[in-house]
């Protein structure tokens, strides 16, 4: 972020880092829509391009949209790099390293030109939908959901790591149970069946046919039918600490009784009418 | 809503927007209950007649059914438009628009009468269900849980936009994994099945062959019987919050200033001190 | 239930009634233990019996056992009638009509004895499986978990049918998108496969193959997978009341200075250390 | 645990019991992390080793890792033996016996030596998995969520054995409707396919094909999305109530009596009355 207080508030850098950086001028609004407008366009674009029967119409269309978002991307990556005070941290920023990779597989595909290569770097330019990361800049990070989920992380990562504890248990008693005649090939593929149906997914690409194998998945399906109350009762109670929180501090307390906990709009202390503040 | 101060409490137009707008009256109870009566069965209906088997037998007694539900949704309609003060807003409300495409396919099948258009307006008699809509009009919607639901649309928007964003970088992926040669045969389509796993709906018709593509599966399944806590986590704090600032609004109104909303145990007004009761 | 003060504590009647329905004696815990595995038992048998395989190999077993559970289920139900002081109120009610419809199918296959009414019967006597229900019996009604859902139900039933109106709506939609070139045969069929994707059940008998379909397959999905949230929700908050109801029900209140909320523990008040009775 | 005041604190013995046990010294930490190594890399291999075209190219680096490992698990465990003041108390404690079971196997494959019996012997090695169970030791077993899951248990079995109750019932009526002919072989396969369907698991391996089985299946489905809402709210209710009860049982202890666990805002002893600081 441009300091105003270092940064002298002129110049065209700082009008552009304005417009590029900033969402509560006009132009900075105006860019913002187009930026996410152009951003979902490439993403149909590539979405389209992967359906054989698309490509094989829209091809150059598609092409030339490619190069022209690509060109739009590069000109926005060149203007954030010359407006910002310390480019160095934008670059090796994740929002740096993104916007980077949105614009470099197209400019390769250019230079190296080699039919047998194309494919390949079709690959890579599909890494452009990484683009859409940009959008979560626009939804407030700091409010209190992505607060709750911070703090239950290592709740969360010790409840995935025992999930993952219980699904190569019972996925190994399956594979004994169920063995490769029945589709549980191997351990891993039997941990895969066994996450699937704990998750409470259930493909049915396999499925127990032995009276044993499905009294096992039976359980497997009750627990994992019961421990998602797990998370969510973790974030809930998060969530819900977030709010009270929030509530408590508001730190009002009545000058004359010392009575706390007021609403947030109170003018007067609800216990002995003295005006607060 | 027919406003009692200004419209007189007599005269038949009065009595028929008791009876259908009304819900106090015994009368206006009974058309309440023969309405939605006939909805149920105009429903049942257009579902009975999409069965082949069905149709081919009751052909004529769906037919005379439909033409009969038609008729009395016109003479509803008509009535409705008649006994309110401003038909206009009626007739461009959700459910004016609901009431009228309700009735309108039958007809326009009658007047136009073309062999070959039939099927086409059979698609749009099946809107008919949507007379359906109406019964939501007999919950109370003033309740709690619709406040909730209310007040969570933007964090629960933020999350399915997340949920939406990673889908289409983990399909991507998948994608690139998997490929046309497992079913995977375009990222829209491979996008639609991440969807499919992250909700952990899991139907089958598509899934990993590869290791490496049901190891990432994994994750996304892991992922999406996590994530689920969020949405969960919202409501439930929402409605929690709902029911305690309901307790709070109990019935303690300032006499000097009018505020409401007073905490239960509060002795003075919190917006004008002076001593409540 | 025997009601102590007009009933005489003594006689024969009174001490099976003690057996029978009392649970605080030796006599009566054994009772009910014994009655369990009988239960058990009998659904066991009824079980294996639909297994061809077993049937084929242990079916006079099975027979046997039938008819010792049926005859111990009678002399129960007998002296159940016996011992009670009402037995109108017993045979009418849920578990009186459970407990004879637990005996009669057998007796039934025995009277009529014709051999082509069999396999109806057959179909009778599985209902015996509903004697499970008596162990409902011995779980505690009166917890704050059954309250809970008790208080629910209203919102819990609004939001079934909400879900329901939904299904409708989009199960019509998805029948003219995908139609029965696609599995989905009718509207009845095409809710069914609403339904079975809202619950993010997902079988997977019938998958939307058209790219709308799938598109709104993917809506349908998240508003599956967001509207849980719902009845957890109310469930939660409904379960957290009733334990602060609890809590706040005892109505200790301080002689001295009037304060509430004491621990149910405490001897002394927590404010001014007044002795609280 | 060693007991610092019984037992001396010098001798090779407390210092591998520190090393083994002991988590605070660096040699303690180091040698629960090359553990946990060892352990990961074993259950690798087993499951490397169960995927036939692996065991085929590796299965010499296999059966040396799996002897490398089997030798550090032996020593360890007669360190673990050695060092502990109650060898009893450890080899029939929980992860006494794990430990002992995830080194046998491979001994025995070695005394035995039988071709034919080999592959039998596999299985049992398979247990080796179960080590896993000790990275559990590593997560703190005190934290307020294992409390949760043990203050919710009797509600959660109860929910679990109504569950099953439930699954039985309407497993026998699919049975009835749906028949051998649709898949639903017998009351056993029908109630696990019930239990497929109420946990919203849904592999689709077997799914109702009449119009009331499939109108009996959405109320299953229905019931299932419903109620997992029970353990959720179970589970986040104690959470909440877990955070509320460590917030209370702040240090607050009477100076009289020694009580614990005075409200927050307490003057006086709710045991003894005398006054808190």
């Amino acid at each position: 972020m441009l300091d105003p207080k270092i940064e002298p508030k002129k110049g065209w850098r700082f009008k552009i880092h304005e417009i590029i950086y900033g969402t509560h001028t006009p132009a900075g609004k105006l860019f913002d829509i187009i930026l996410l407008v152009v951003i979902l366009y490439s993403i149909l674009i590539v979405m389209l391009e992967s359906i054989p029967s698309m490509d094989g119409k829209y091809h150059t269309f598609f092409d030339i949209s490619e190069w022209v978002v690509t060109i739009l991307f590069s000109i926005e990556y060149i203007l954030r790099l010359v407006c910002i005070r310390r480019p160095k941290e934008y670059i090796f920023s994740f929002f740096g390293i993104v916007d980077l990779l949105s614009t470099i597989p197209k400019y390769l595909s250019f230079f190296v030109g080699g039919t047998q290569y194309i494919t390949a770097f079709r690959a890579l330019r599909l890494l452009r939908v990484f683009r859409i990361l940009k959008l979560v800049r626009y939804v407030g990070e700091s409010n209190n959901l992505m607060r709750a989920l911070h703090a239950s992380r290592t709740k969360i990562f010790i409840f995935v790591f025992f999930v993952l504890v219980v699904s190569v248990l019972l996925g190994t008693i399956m594979y004994l149970i169920e063995g490769p005649e029945h589709g549980f090939n191997s351990i891993p593929h039997s941990v895969y069946w066994t996450i699937v149906t704990l998750t409470t997914v259930g493909y049915g690409d396999i499925s127990p046919e032995t009276g044993l194998g499905q009294f096992i998945a039976t359980l497997i399906m009750i627990i994992g039918y019961g421990i998602i109350a797990v998370p969510t009762g973790i974030v809930t109670v998060e969530i819900a600490k977030g709010r009270n929180t929030i509530k408590e501090e508001s730190p009002m307390v009545c000058a004359s009784c010392g009575v706390e906990g007021h609403q947030n709009n109170a003018k007067h202390c609800y216990n002995c009418g003295s005006s607060l503040k």
